[in-house]
């Protein structure tokens, strides 16, 4: 089948202009800009109802969506649903739709439409989210430089291993297995970063930093070296990963679903950047490496060049 | 199951001013709204691959979003394709694109991003449209004054015609099939008749009159009366009834997919309109009725009250 690559690539030859980052950007005026993103769920291919209940697969469903907008700068404003429901689904649905209205609200978002159908097998949720972002402080993937420093707000790896709690139907790791089940998007981290004009580029991490730091790189024809060690300082995610049979290096780089934010940051600047990250949101600002002229993606541990030799984790194939 | 009606009301409750047209609208200046809108074709609920091609498909995908647009006066701009994708339109998925592409062209929309996932069961197509329209010439449901000319623009029928035509593998029939397979969103005829300070209220019949008028009486708090005659005079239409064993009042009314227009115009004004329509579009905007003080439907045939007892045709149930 084809890759979503592919499929954005076939698209492209068409579109050459319009397609690419986190989500789309229209310019309604001088000042600013219309940011929209769509995401797709679909039961058994990125969620299961064995251990989403209405209440999380609602709230995430959103927050997948507004995590888009985040990595772009902008502030979520609008909302659309789209809902396919088989008859499994059914006495769960009231329970969906209230959760999702109110999480809605709660991040200040309107519900201004949808559509609604049955379907015969699959739950499918469909979201559409719409924002704005001043013109001045929309981020894209297509502007780091070589020598900006790769910097992660966030976690990495955590939903991936609650994900593999949840499928191994482990108990505790509950922290884990709520990072999978409601990621909540980093909305204002995301705000306050595009506002950095030294903060060159941004998108979200969704798909795992194994496939996700290619499409900065490739988006800004640039290469990265990835730094392992600040990655394997958390013992207590180490001990979950011992837990789950998991290896922590393949777990945070191979794994997705955190809807952290990945960017590029000029390296004089982030000394600063970061202790006031740190201030406003209580979070790291962590850096994980360097864009480089070379193309490619190459990392150390250690100081010495570590192999990877991963498969991303694709949604339950 | 929930009813879309259930669902929207559901919702309704929590975000009462935002829901309830053909597409959401969005102030983003004084002399403009965005018009939005989102609609899902799930297989073996809206299509089957058996007659649907990935050319026809990929047409009607977006024409049925275009439609909720022309219903408001809105001129489309851009669009979002999400896909989610069985394993078994593999080999279609490039073709679908292909055309997806060129319809969006041939519609002059922008194609600005999406999602595409994996399936398991069923091929499942979300498409958002984005548009805009001049706020003074924005039309909404909610405006129909008793007194109003029910009317409307397009075929009436034929869609739900070619449908059984396809699902009961009948030959020839071509006109009802293609009313089906490829419906033509009336963009340009939507835009013209939003102009029209006399048409009150606008929305494209997509379910089929038996629900749709209904729908725009309640947000206008109107009753209507249709007067039937004129929907039988179409002798070629009736003999299609005929080879399908299908009654013609049934397939007018109870049949959705037509994707037309339905207008509340002002009578005194519906003369003037309804010849300088026909001039520009070669079309008819057919009067089929008035709307009333009292609440509800009714119908008239020769004159003389006719009873309905339809169930609206609701997909492959």
């Amino acid at each position: 089948m084809y890759t979503e690559s592919d499929i954005i690539k076939a698209l492209q030859i068409h579109f050459p202009e319009q397609i690419g980052d986190d989500a789309a950007c229209i310019p309604i005026n001088t000042a600013e800009n219309l940011i929209i993103s769509k995401d797709l769920l679909v039961e058994n291919t990125h969620f299961r109802l064995r251990y989403h209940n209405p209440e999380t697969l609602a709230h995430k469903a959103l927050h997948v969506n507004l995590s888009d907008l985040a990595a772009m700068g902008a502030m979520p404003k609008f909302v659309l649903l789209g809902l396919s429901i088989p008859p499994h689904f059914k006495n769960q649905l009231s329970q969906f739709l209230e959760t999702f209205a109110l999480s809605c609200r709660k991040a200040s978002v309107v519900l201004i439409g949808g559509d609604t159908t049955r379907a015969n097998q699959e739950l499918f949720i469909s979201v559409t989210v719409i924002g704005t972002a001043p013109t001045q402080h929309t981020k894209f993937r297509r502007h780091a430089q070589v020598g900006d420093l790769l910097c992660i707000a966030g976690h990495i790896g955590d939903a991936h291993l609650g994900l593999m709690a949840l499928e191994q139907d482990k108990p505790a790791l509950a922290k884990y297995k709520a990072a999978f089940l409601t990621p909540c998007a980093l909305v204002q981290a995301g705000i306050w970063l595009a506002k950095q004009d030294d903060v060159t580029s941004m998108m979200d991490v969704s798909d795992g930093l194994l496939l996700d730091i290619p499409k900065l790189c490739e988006a800004s024809a640039v290469g990265a070296e990835v730094i392992l060690d600040s990655l394997l300082e958390n013992n207590e995610f180490n001990r979950a990963c011992q837990k789950l049979g998991l290896d922590p290096i393949e777990s945070r780089l191979a794994g997705g679903e955190d809807y952290s934010l990945m960017c590029s940051v000029k390296p004089y600047a982030y000394p600063s950047i970061a202790t006031a990250f740190k201030r406003h949101f209580n979070m790291d600002l962590q850096c994980i490496g360097q864009f480089r002229a070379s193309q490619g993606i190459s990392f150390k541990l250690n100081k010495k060049p570590f192999s990877i030799n991963l498969k991303p984790f694709l949604h339950f194939e």
